[in-house]
């Protein structure tokens, strides 16, 4: 008997926000692996803290924040050889992933390595969209609104793009983008529609107008643009 | 004192993907309401159902499927009102919301009608992007992609419009418009791309390629089209 790899999505950031069958798999989990950066903690990690048993054995995947290729693939390579060596012996394996697993999460990187010798379950979690919402007191989307989520990085014609031709956008992975991509915002003249969240869920989340947030953003920030203005009026 | 409002997102249909923070608040809530069709069972209160503690009082809201005008604004109109009057005795009330309830969902109709009188809290939850990638067993998005999420009612030209615009598309609510959908697809040479999931994470879910599709599907069914092919190659 194999054992099974978990991909567990823990949330947005607040513990609490992982869900019921996360934290029964991360409790019972022999082994833990998890993405961590190569100065400071692990994010997932720190999410699903309380719920890790002692005896765990854990397997970071240490992704160098600067690598000259992005993603690091052998980073994910070396994880998946030492993943495997568990799942042979009978173990189960649970992979922590920010948010969800399968929304712009490193998880793929195992499951295609993994996913044909072994038995693979994504678990899906709550994801950092419905949290930012959460946090402006906004709906994200209403009725047949089209939703477009367009990665921070992507160039200014991109971003263009996507946001003419949706009424609800949402922009993640902000980060150093932020000073570019609210000038684009100011110029296509959503500017009075436009939030700003950084650290959605956390203790220290900062939720503002996009006009009054801050001239440099964490990573995990995003903006929320719905074009509507107020999407409760019919 | 006044009760506090909670919008709690109960996820995309099995229990156990409620998050910890959604069955804390249902089991310790002395007043419960949530969406119900005019005939059958409350979806969301299906999820919640172990949750949900017997002495709780409970205030379905009664939607008309077939209302001439969506969404029956008089049914929120009314919810609200009783809801106000428990939040005035100082009682606090929690919204059972399918999936997320700021992604699609109807609590913002009580959201709009009483953030402003009384304190409201959204409560994040897993939505059945996740879930339905989750079932698939492929990313929904990767790396830099733009992802767009169309509801399935929205005629052709606009959701050919959507699908032409992003890498990974999600349509949702298909239902009775599977058909055409599926056309337009095949019309675009994307069918080969393209995954049906119905009743994600629920014991009858349905996972298939689109071109294998029922010609009939729920209300709660998807259709994930990822362009890359496959979103593992770098």
């Amino acid at each position: 008997m194999t054992g099974t790899l978990y991909g567990v999505g823990v949330g947005p950031g607040d513990p609490e926000l992982m869900t019921l069958k996360a934290h029964r798999l991360i409790r019972s989990a022999p082994v833990i692996a998890y993405p961590a950066p190569d100065s400071g903690n692990s994010f997932a990690r720190a999410i699903a803290a309380e719920a890790i048993s002692a005896g765990a054995e854990e397997i970071p995947m240490i992704v160098p924040m600067h690598a000259a290729r992005f993603p690091a693939q052998e980073v994910y390579a070396d994880a998946a050889t030492q993943i495997a060596l568990h799942l042979e012996a009978g173990r189960d394996v649970v992979c922590l992933c920010e948010g969800d697993p399968f929304f712009f999460g490193s998880f793929m990187y195992l499951h295609r390595r993994l996913a044909e010798r072994f038995p693979v379950e994504v678990v899906p979690g709550v994801s950092s969209l419905g949290a930012c919402a959460a946090a402006l007191g906004r709906p994200l989307t209403a009725r047949n609104d089209v939703l477009t989520v367009l990665p921070g990085p992507l160039p200014d014609t991109e971003l263009r793009a996507g946001i003419k031709a949706a009424e609800a956008i949402a922009i993640m992975k902000v980060g150093r983008h932020l000073g570019r991509i609210r000038a684009l915002i100011g110029a296509m003249g959503l500017m009075a529609s436009s939030g700003y969240v950084a650290r959605a869920s956390l203790g220290d989340q900062t939720v503002l107008p996009l006009s009054e947030a801050p001239a440099t953003a964490p990573y995990f920030s995003m903006i929320l643009i719905y074009k509507g203005g107020d999407p409760w009026l019919t």
